[in-house]
């Protein structure tokens, strides 16, 4: 009998205690999975979320994987006594959720939508014509799962889209690019621009004063990636500038993002509250299950963190 | 020599004027092209708009072709002078243009994005969280080159996609209706519509009340086909019992749309002023220049008129 111990926030319990007996017994397992804090020795699994509730996971000898409900680990990677193999959630639900947000943006964008949106005062105006898509150039930092997935949605709608990693990288329709020149390339001509890099020390405020400047006047900017990415005083100096035509964000140093922060006010930005990509239980359940059983069976973890790159 | 007469309204002479003489060129086809009224004898074939400078088209004999710089022909199949061939226009770029109008708008329902557009208050709001877009079916009404590069967008997102078409259609991936019983099945299942159907006597006032009542309640209508096709009164009357919870309309009885008319200020209904899908003259051209080239070659023209269906 495998012993899962549900150690994520208590809200998750409800909604994953159902699901994730189903998918173990659908794939065979034999397994029981308490909420309550059971011996740490007999734990053979933990499912955890950031303010989960382990703090130290030393007495959990004989635990074979950490398994997080979460695509991002920044927080679980810093904590010195998770020493077991951590994974990070790659949830096909979640990824299809990001590249929804991030298409449903872009051609928010493209389109010009708010203009209609916010203007329905009676006058006709015909006049801003948007080009196709084909003539509009989206850049997209990382170039994981959810960077790849949404890039290729943006392909598939004609999109010229440029995808940038750390590492070199190559997409089938995308051009990608690596290394600082490759960063200097793709922001002189990306019109819009996606960010989705995880958060380690590297990544932090990777977009910066200096680094925005170098994109077209207008650029728009869409982050559902992680809130750190940005340097916040230096976007809000090139939106007062108009050099940054607009921001949707949905991602904070904060979260929530407190009310009186000048980025909820801001006639150039949108605000949406961390929505972009959740976790579907149906299906993170299944890749939770799916993990169980490649531990069971002495088989290589899917998705596991590698704390040297921290993610 | 091949004599062209540019008789659509004045202002397209100058955005097509040096681009069809390109565009032929590099056909190897020798023409003149006027947009100033020639012998109507001399003339080969005339490309018009609705609103062009031609009432009465009986003096141009020897006319191969009538050309059409709009996809719709409904102010042309009424001329009883219009006996030559006509040829309606489809654009690629258009085609495409109409698509990424659709996906956005669809997106932006799917995703809710009006919520965040409108609601920049300091409020965060992490509970309405869309379903994923295989969880969300769109109907289309109306298979035509069109209705299938949006069914086709839509479809390369994920969503599942349901079209209709006055005669039978298949088109991979997407569910297929045709008939009243398959307008009614797909009607009761769009959480989106789209309506790309043709005017003619036929599609006229087609969502009607008890249309409009068999859809699920809160459906979102997205019109960026023609304004006729659907009863103004009965959509009115659905938005105010909130059956309909939204629609986002480009196209209407009379345009501009008055000032004075109840769908600018309704607080359900989002104007656009029809932009969803113009003729971009590069690529509009180059279809001009291939009809002639195929009337001079005495092949069979592209994109011809059927009388008797209207479109």
């Amino acid at each position: 009998m495998t012993q899962i111990y549900f150690a994520a926030t208590p809200k998750q319990w409800p909604l994953y205690r159902d699901t994730l007996a189903q998918a173990c017994a659908r794939l065979g397992l034999d397994v029981t999975i308490t909420q309550n804090a059971p011996d740490p020795a007999a734990v053979d699994y933990i499912i955890f979320e950031p303010d989960g509730v382990i703090q130290d996971f030393t007495p959990f000898t004989n635990c074979k994987a950490v398994l997080n409900l979460w695509a991002g680990v920044e927080r679980l990677v810093t904590n010195p006594t998770l020493t077991q193999p951590l994974c990070r959630m790659v949830d096909p639900a979640m990824t299809e959720s990001m590249a929804e947000y991030v298409t449903g943006h872009v051609l928010r964008y493209h389109l010009g939508l708010d203009g209609h949106i916010l203007n329905q005062d009676g006058i006709w105006r015909h006049d801003h014509i948007p080009p196709i898509a084909r003539k509009r150039p989206v850049g997209i930092l990382g170039m994981g799962q959810l960077g790849q997935a949404a890039a290729r949605a943006l392909h598939s709608l004609n999109f010229p889209v440029m995808g940038w990693s750390r590492s070199e990288k190559s997409l089938h329709g995308i051009e990608t690019y690596h290394g600082e020149a490759g960063l200097v390339q793709l922001l002189s001509r990306a019109e819009i621009l996606v960010l989705l890099m995880p958060r380690t020390p590297q990544t932090e405020n990777m977009l910066n004063a200096a680094r925005l400047a170098l994109m077209p006047r207008g650029a728009k900017i869409i982050n559902p990636g992680r809130g750190p990415l940005i340097d916040d005083d230096a976007l809000l100096s090139a939106l007062n500038s108009g050099h940054i035509g607009h921001a949707t964000l949905d991602v904070f140093r904060i979260e929530p993002l407190p009310a009186q922060h000048p980025f909820w006010g801001h006639p150039n930005v949108t605000v949406t509250p961390h929505i972009a990509a959740d976790t579907h239980p149906d299906t993170a359940a299944q890749v939770l299950a799916e993990n169980i059983r490649r531990g069971e069976a002495g088989l290589a973890f899917l998705h596991i963190v590698d704390r040297t790159r921290g993610y």
